[in-house]
């Protein structure tokens, strides 16, 4: 069987979120919206399944999605894209990160990346043969080392892998560090996977920055898209990449063979919802911005030290305030089991697991999901 | 770039869909059937949409669809699989395969494939690190050579990956071949992946025989299944591994950072179509096999030699009938573009590449489709 997945466990996610049903926990663990996400976008999904032939779309995607996320990335982020060279749709983001990892990386390529990381990173650049040159961003504030950056990147450098903003500790890459990323790329010679999925769960009045955006970077870069995050329909697995002219050949050619497309009815709900006006994003964002700011007055109330979150919809507190000092896999397991609150340990986040002091909970939820939380751990804590 | 998809073109499927699309050809090459599918699982599909979340469901699949797949495959082809450790589902038969492959093979594995093959096998047994063994079935009548094939076995075999009924050719593997391919993968101990998409699409009242449900293969075979293929929903992407317990861990942990997981509200309209009286299955190859003959005789007609189809929604010709000696990859480009009938080379689905006299047609349209394409012919030959 193949080494590089046959010593891995189950992702983090699933296993947390199958625990919590065991225990009928409420999950503040996977993130994932509660209800249906927006009647409208589902809405036109019914449409076009009714309407819409249900066979096989074009292999890089239906046009009118993909026309829409060019507009929509450079709308809200200055990223100029022709859609007939530039954008592709996938299965999901995971498939996305998949297929540009597998097409880009040629064995013996070093790929940079930070610690904490989403799990699926580290397993596929393995598979594409790439060596990781992993630099931990620093806690509390999980800034980036510039010194370890800049020493990670070498001759062998094929790219950089981020994600920005950042799951699981809701980090938004600053203007400085965004151009120090380029600025290494530059000198590299090495391109820029960004996995951007969260970029409109940003807060606090600030806004998303597209590494794409960064002088030079158009040329040399690939960022992530999500319908599932965008329009809280995580199920839909409609995700879309936009990359340079010259990096996308060899990602759709890898798509075209790990899926080949996505269902076309949800393609067209999702071009139609990229096409709203910029209110409906701001809302969203908004929103969230009051369920951060309500579970972590609550988490607060119940003695944690939360770190700010200043995007996606994750937060995380340190659980060493309030006299926790075994592992965070211990305690997520424990607070799921006896206290019947699902959350993630950020330790999972690292190549082959790490003790950490950190735990996420996700916020994207109904403000009783998250006050029936609240209320399951004040007693048990 | 990756040097294993660098120097692949795009898909035959896509490159000739693409032509069709340009030209306003009749698209008889890439196989999809006309119309939208079964409305009754299209219904259950909007319902869904609206009554369930569309959020992530489990990692591996809806339990309801897993159930019935466990089922179904008992129930038609006798084979005895436990859903909970022997059933996943994929985002297609595509991704089913890539997950069963990379999971499966290590680097330096040797893989038995036939030729021709779907186009997908070797990109990605080669990014996993396999090594084909490849054995040309003997046209015209696409027999397994029995000594070939005992020579590809060997101490460095991993498994055998095929495809029954068979992708281009629609030949369905005999009992004896079977029996064959069985009895290698045992005194080898060896695994059997096969693609079985086109199980209820057998022709002449034989049934599909699955690799698994052969003496001692229950315990190394993975079979491959696909809604898109037996329900006419070529878009929505649903697919579905049944494998041997020992083998469906590395799959699954593959497969969820390929995609994670695929659309609720399809899997749960699949899981209803999987559960439908027998019936439903044996109309729709009774009325494929009508098509078939309605091709079949059209084509005999216009003086091709038509091969025998016997399952799957594909028939092949040889084009030096009707007096071309060029390549079968040139002649599928004049038909799409001087008849106005798209169809595709049976060359594409050997590695690399090969100057065949065969031609593909696919019969799964509307009679209308079948006769228009027909028509055009005619005057054009
Ligand atoms: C694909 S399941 C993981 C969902 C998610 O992005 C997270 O919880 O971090
Ligand atoms: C994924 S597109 C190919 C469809 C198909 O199975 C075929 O035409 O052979």
């Amino acid at each position: 069987l193949n080494p590089l997945f046959a010593g891995l466990g189950t992702t983090i996610f699933e296993v947390m979120s199958g625990l919590a049903r065991e225990h009928h926990a409420i999950n503040l663990g996977q993130g994932f919206p509660d209800g249906n996400g927006s009647p409208e976008i589902v809405a036109k999904a019914q449409e076009a399944l009714a309407d819409k032939p249900n066979q096989y779309p074009p292999m890089l995607g239906l046009p009118e999605l993909r026309q829409a996320v060019a507009a929509h990335g450079q709308h809200f982020f200055g990223v100029a894209a022709d859609w007939q060279t530039q954008v592709i749709v996938t299965s999901g983001a995971t498939e996305a990160l998949a297929a540009s990892l597998i097409g880009l990386i040629a064995p013996g390529d070093e790929v940079v990346m930070f610690e904490p990381m989403y799990d699926s990173y580290l397993p596929i650049v393995r598979q594409a043969g790439g060596v990781p040159k992993l630099v931990r961003l620093t806690p509390p504030h999980w800034a980036v080392p510039e010194a370890e950056l800049r020493a990670a990147f070498g001759p062998k450098t094929k790219l950089i892998l981020f994600n920005s903003p950042h799951n699981p500790v809701g980090k938004v890459f600053s203007a400085a560090e965004l151009a120090l990323i380029a600025e290494l790329c530059r000198t590299h010679d090495a391109l820029a996977v960004c996995d951007e999925v969260y970029e409109h769960l940003v807060f606090d009045g600030a806004t998303h920055r597209s590494i794409m955006a960064e002088p030079g970077m158009a040329e040399r870069s690939v960022r992530i898209g999500s319908a599932g995050k965008t329009f809280s329909l995580t199920g839909w697995k409609v995700g879309y990449i936009t990359a340079a002219p010259a990096l996308m050949p060899i990602i759709a050619k890898v798509h075209q063979f790990l899926t080949f497309t996505t269902p076309p009815n949800l393609q067209a709900a999702v071009a139609w919802g990229l096409a709203q006006e910029g209110d409906f994003f701001s809302t969203l964002g908004r929103e969230m911005q009051r369920k951060r700011d309500l579970l972590a007055a609550g988490l607060t109330r119940l003695g944690f030290a939360v770190q700010p979150s200043a995007g996606t919809y994750f937060l995380t507190v340190d659980i060493r305030s309030i006299g926790y000092f075994g592992s965070d896999t211990d305690f997520c397991q424990r607070l799921t089991v006896e206290a019947g609150v699902a959350a993630i340990p950020v330790g999972a986040f690292y190549d082959g697991g790490l003790n950490t002091p950190y735990v996420r909970f996700c916020f994207c939820k109904d403000d009783s999901t998250l006050i029936g939380a609240l209320d399951r751990l004040e007693p048990y804590l």
